[in-house]
């Protein structure tokens, strides 16, 4: 008997046929003796319906009133699988955030938790109820309804793991794992039963958009046992764990890649001080998120710096870029916008000087100009020209043998 | 400067169109110097979707899963409204019924509200805020959603005015007033300014069902001024006033009607204790509502009992009839299912002794046969056949003059 938290997305709640197969699975699990906590999605679509709603009568809707407008959506979810669970007799109650008290601050439409009450659920699950509870939103301390923006039932349904001490925490999506690659890209990617979760932030962080970054963060925290799972086919799913990898598994879990990339140059500009942070600081002021940062130094005293942010910004940065270079003297300015950044993630990368190499060389065997390359302590990227993406992530699958299991390569 | 709570119900908040005229009022009164709290319902349609997907999961659907469902349709309003005065600049802020703590008992799908918490409403409006409030829903004392039943947010009105000692309640719906007459069937039939909360009761309770009889009797309760109004139209619709009402004012307020009736009669049984219970007490139990009873005693120690009950209950009814007929060895059971009941009201009738025998003959003269008949304080009630229901209202409405204001036909 374990304490199992899941959560469901909206495309697996989409309609009461898939709130009904969730019943189901949940009910099952229930007779065979786990003790069942369910974080619900608001049904596909809705968000959609309550937005387009808000926007007929506020055309720049009230951040605490979208709150209120938006949670409704969780809670006809969380109201409906419960009375699914009670149709198969398994006994269920939904709560709200107000009810369970998931504490958060009051930034109205991304509000961070900051505490769970778990005694009213564990009070449900020892009298061998299903505990529904409706995922996104919380209350602040002032009792109004605040929502956790994008991916916020998998956070909801994290912080409820750690607070339950829940023995799994199973999120429930449309794809069946994490994988080596984008399947899509390539055929032959493979799922992997095991991730570490430095990995599966990179992996998630770098375009496998399957769980948001927060909430692995969260998970990591804590140290909740975390598992991607299919809630279309019956499967293992992906576990992210955050024991150490055990030396024969290898070195590369997989390759990510972003698109819809552009990366910005700043050429010949005096390489002292303070100059990086004139650049970055009036980027930051318009919000603007910077990806990668390359800085090279010229032998001149003069140095260039290259950056890369999303291809929306790229218009907006290039702007800032040129006021900031007329400041600075700079020679000139350069930017592309039709780039993508291509990963190979993987734990103790590192301890393995040859990783670098074999991605450079693998890129190079096909003709792939790199633009840029930056590492971390468990990837490394590059950039490239946006026509090689499809092309770059296949070869570099290939050359780190990817579609072989870790078992049978040695 | 006033405090006003308004109440809008389904169709006056049928889409964002609907709810931006709603704004436009509010915000316009509030802008003139009145303190507004307004209480809304779902949009119209809103609870049948809601409660179309929830017989999809549950053929029975669970009451407590029911009221979580069916709470998000206020909900929804509640926030539109509140960023459509938003809009126009006019502060606004909405609560659900856990957060002004409406609390209630723990019936749920027909909870009756216990208490009402109004600091958290008059801390908003001291600081110049619209306060917008879901209706039809509160929370028993284990935090529990629960809802009002039909009409449940006229109750949620009728309850925060008396909580919040408001100088006035209106009522916003798709009429304009209380009448003479249903307009439909009178076309004479004219807008009362004013009736007492006795009529206003037995009005709503035979069939001008305008406003629940459940928030009337509230509103009687607690003395709050309660105003009927059409949020189509502009107009100073009907005050239920709790005064006496002037000598020179109109005995009889209206002729009121209900359809779908059926009466059933018991011919024959022994005329002594115990009989009427026998009878009554499995009508009862079958939760059968008996409106009129009538009881002829006989010179021969019999007795015949005729009652009217809801037509959709009738072959029911009957079947019990039939066997307490038996146990009672009564003569005969008899039954008709094709009668109205028409009832003229106003207070103050039973110091007019020629109220009854105006109503007599002018039905009489329109060759209606009355079946049976029952008095109250303040309305006397026939049973005709429902062929008579339009010719016997229009005969009564000519006969008391009611096309005639009370001051033109002094």
């Amino acid at each position: 008997m374990a304490l199992i938290v899941q959560k469901y997305g909206g495309t697996s709640v989409a309609d009461t046929e898939r709130i009904n197969a969730v019943a189901d699975r949940v009910a099952r699990m229930r007779a065979a003796g786990d003790l069942m906590v369910v974080v619900v999605s608001a049904m596909s679509g809705e968000t959609d319906r309550l937005l387009k709603l808000a926007t007929e009568v506020d055309d720049n809707p009230l951040a605490r009133e979208l709150d209120v407008l938006l949670a409704t959506g969780e809670q006809e979810t969380a109201a409906l699988l419960s009375m699914a669970l009670h149709q198969r007799n398994c006994d269920a109650r939904s709560y709200m955030g107000h009810q369970v008290h998931i504490l958060t601050d009051n930034i109205h439409g991304k509000a961070r938790i900051r505490g769970i009450d778990g005694d009213r659920v564990r009070k449900d699950l020892d009298r061998g109820r299903v505990v529904v509870i409706a995922g996104f939103q919380g209350v602040d301390e002032e009792g109004n309804i605040t929502t956790l923006g994008r991916g916020g039932s998998d956070t909801t349904a994290v912080a409820m793991s750690a607070a339950l001490k829940a023995d799994e925490c199973q999120i429930y999506t449309d794809v069946d794992g994490i994988y080596t690659a984008d399947p899509r890209i390539v055929p032959e990617a493979r799922r992997l039963d095991r991730v570490t979760v430095e990995e599966m932030l990179e992996l998630a962080s770098l375009g496998a958009k399957i769980l948001q970054t927060r909430s692995v963060q969260f998970a990591g925290k804590y140290k909740v046992p975390l598992r991607v799972l299919s809630s279309f086919e019956v499967g293992p799913g992906t576990l992210i764990s955050y024991e150490e990898k055990k030396m024969e598994e290898a070195v590369i879990s997989g390759i990510a890649f972003t698109r819809d990339e552009a990366k910005l140059t700043i050429l010949g500009v005096p390489d002292q001080p303070g100059v990086a942070y004139k650049l970055f600081d009036d980027i930051a002021a318009a919000a603007i998120e910077v990806d990668m940062i390359v800085q090279n130094v010229g032998a001149d005293g003069l140095t260039d710096v290259t950056f890369t942010v999303q291809r929306a910004d790229y218009a907006k940065a290039m702007n800032i870029l040129k006021k900031v270079a007329e400041e600075l003297s700079a020679q000139e300015v350069k930017g592309d916008d039709k780039i993508v950044k291509i990963s190979v993630v993987g734990v103790g990368m590192r301890s393995h000087a040859g990783i670098a190499s074999t991605m450079f060389q693998a890129l190079a065997q096909e003709g792939i100009n790199i633009q840029m390359i930056s590492t971390s302590e468990i990837k490394i990227s590059v950039v490239v020209d946006e026509k090689y993406l499809e092309l770059g992530v296949r070869a570099l699958h290939t050359a780190f043998g990817l579609e072989k299991s870790p078992e049978s390569s040695t």
